[in-house]
């Protein structure tokens, strides 16, 4: 599978039982060096469930081995007896694979505010470590032990000018689910870096990729991304080369996530340009794409253009200085609004494809900005109310 | 009708053929003093309709002797020829009683982005003044002339301990309705009061009052409620009996917004409380009443404190500085979640009725701040999605 394309790394997925039913609900990936360079960016929720606390000490050091996640429990909320929890799971991943706890990583996704069972997480990692003393598994067992409520696994690889492979694999989306919908990723690269590349290029990619995903608005508690580099490969990427391979691979498990979002009928870029900063155009482009009207009215295929322009009108002028009468806002590449008035007919605008390009021009500078969303519809309503959780 | 409960108003509604439908579609309210006191709060919104523009300015020097309101239109985005429309009415309206454009304020609420039908408008209002020439009318009809898809007229007033009368209407519920659901309020008062006084009694009214409402976190380019003073009473009463007055009046019409919010089935109110201040305690429950995880659940009678918990994390810890640990969540009375973690079993928790109290403990000071909202439902879905507008 994409995470193992490059070399260095086996992964394999289990049914543990930590699910009710018998699905995969258990992954392990180990990464077999010779380097062992970890990095890591976690949820900024301050509320942060068990796995996020061990693990961002635990990445600490720019080192891992191995990383165990699990659904069917996102150890949230669960006390100090959930931390002691995701500890023995390291140890016990260590024990298993003759390493340090402090280099094994843990993350968890489900329901919030309840204990894992831990006998069946235990004995689930047992049998992965055994199924990989064989070598990496050939299917894509470990995407699908990381899925909740996600309807295909989610992977993706890439390949550098200098032969360097980077790998991935994640599971939710932005929180378009029953559950918080925690959006766990784990990327690897057979590349030589050091720890200190290893989390500038994570946190670059990270901050254009995944920070730009926004599908409800709704930030987990556990949300999870690790890239891990085994230096299998041999070779020694520039700074830029594999900065750009992490972001790709982040790019494309980004999008995917867009696309499986449970209940969405449309996948919604929302791009604004001519702002005087990135941030000012970010802050403007989030307003948009939390907006529950602009996303109720896409679900109804309406390229609302005022609901567009009053989100856009929310943004403080500290934080985004434009002049409203200047915005000119297209959907789907006809421009409805302009000088913050009335432009093209909203009839010419085809919203039946499920991708929809909203763009606001805000005449102020240069700077760009976007954000993944989808729209809001009776299926989001339905996946996240009709389920106790 | 409440709003003419204090003396010297008068106040119609009638149908104008602003709206498609043969409904009462526009309303005049009139004070025939001998003050002309008034006062004026507006939305935030960058983006502001062409009545909100014109009735900043006219409010400004704290006087004015009518009010008049259309539904069937926001006149908004409408560049300067919208502008025009407002000032035109304004000018239409003073010559009919013969007072200045300056001393009349328009309010509007309907689609953006397209003209209002002038003619019909500005003959509605002669209609209109025709029918005040007689007296104030004896029917609800100014309240219902406002109303877009509310689908009951709201009204509310109030007696201080001096004789002093306080009344009122509204329209709008947050932003549950197909439009942005503008709220317009109008109140007014017999009392002998300052424009200072009457500026400050309803800012700080609208402050905990009008401002706690957040069905769905949109923002109106039309927001706008005036306070109108005829010192028709004679009674000058202290700064703080009025104040009160003021408050308990808006308290009323903004719990008869929520309670007609289009498409809610619950009332959530949000109270949190032993914040370090006001201001963090009102972050907090706005954070928890703009989430759409929160708000499915209550839809699906699910006490979900972990999605609650999630986002009171989401809160800047500058913003509102609390131990996530030390969290105590309530639903309906029954502490489900302390010490951040596991409280009483969710399921002795009613969520039958249509009112539902969320108590957030945040275990850092003395401070509380509420905010009321609804539930996101099947219904809110369709009706702004449904409908082209």
């Amino acid at each position: 599978m994409s995470i193992t394309a490059p070399q260095g790394f086996r992964a394999v997925g289990v049914a543990a039982g930590i699910k009710a039913a018998p699905k995969l609900d258990l992954a392990l990936v180990v990464n077999d060096g010779p380097l062992d360079v970890a990095a890591g960016v976690f949820t900024t929720n301050r509320v942060q469930a068990a796995p996020v606390v061990w693990s961002r000490q635990a990445v600490a050091d720019g080192r891992a081995r191995a990383v165990i996640l699990n659904s069917g429990g996102a150890n949230a909320c669960t006390g100090p007896e959930g931390f002691a929890d995701s500890h023995r799971t390291a140890e016990h991943v260590a024990e298993l694979l003759e390493v340090s706890a402090q280099d094994v990583l843990v993350a968890s996704t489900g329901l919030i505010g309840e204990r894992l069972p831990m006998d069946a997480l235990l004995e689930g990692a047992r049998t992965a470590a055994g199924a990989l003393a064989a070598g990496p598994a050939a299917d894509d067992s470990a995407a699908r032990a990381i899925m909740t409520t996600d309807t295909v696994p989610k992977q993706a690889s890439a390949t550098t000018a200098s032969g360097v492979v980077v790998g991935g694999i994640a599971k939710g989306a932005g929180m378009l689910a029953p559950q918080l919908a925690t959006m766990l990723v784990v990327l690897t690269t057979d590349a030589v870096i050091s720890a200190e590349a290893a989390d500038a290029a994570l946190r670059e990619a990270t901050r254009t990729t995944f920070d730009r995903v926004d599908s409800d608005a709704c930030m987990s508690t556990n949300d999870t991304v690790l890239l891990l580099a085994s230096g299998a490969s041999g070779i020694e990427p520039g700074a830029e080369e594999l900065a750009d391979a992490v972001r790709a691979v982040s790019a494309d498990l980004a999008r995917q996530l867009v696309a499986d979002a449970e209940g969405a009928s449309h996948d919604v870029h929302v791009v604004v340009t001519s702002a005087t900063s990135e941030a000012a155009a970010l802050a403007v482009a989030r307003e948009i794409a939390r907006s529950n009207l602009v996303k109720a009215a896409i679900f109804g295929n309406d390229p609302n253009w005022g609901r567009i322009v009053a989100a856009a009108g929310c943004v403080p002028e500290d934080v985004a200085p434009f002049d409203p009468a200047a915005l000119a806002v297209s959907v789907n590449g006809v421009q409805v609004s302009r000088g913050g008035g009335v432009g093209e007919p909203r009839e010419s605008v085809d919203m039946t494809p499920r991708e929809c390009l909203i763009e606001v021009d805000l005449g102020a500078g240069d700077a760009t900005a976007d954000i993944w969303t989808n729209d809001l519809t009776h299926d989001y309503v339905e996946e996240n109310s009709a389920y106790s959780s």
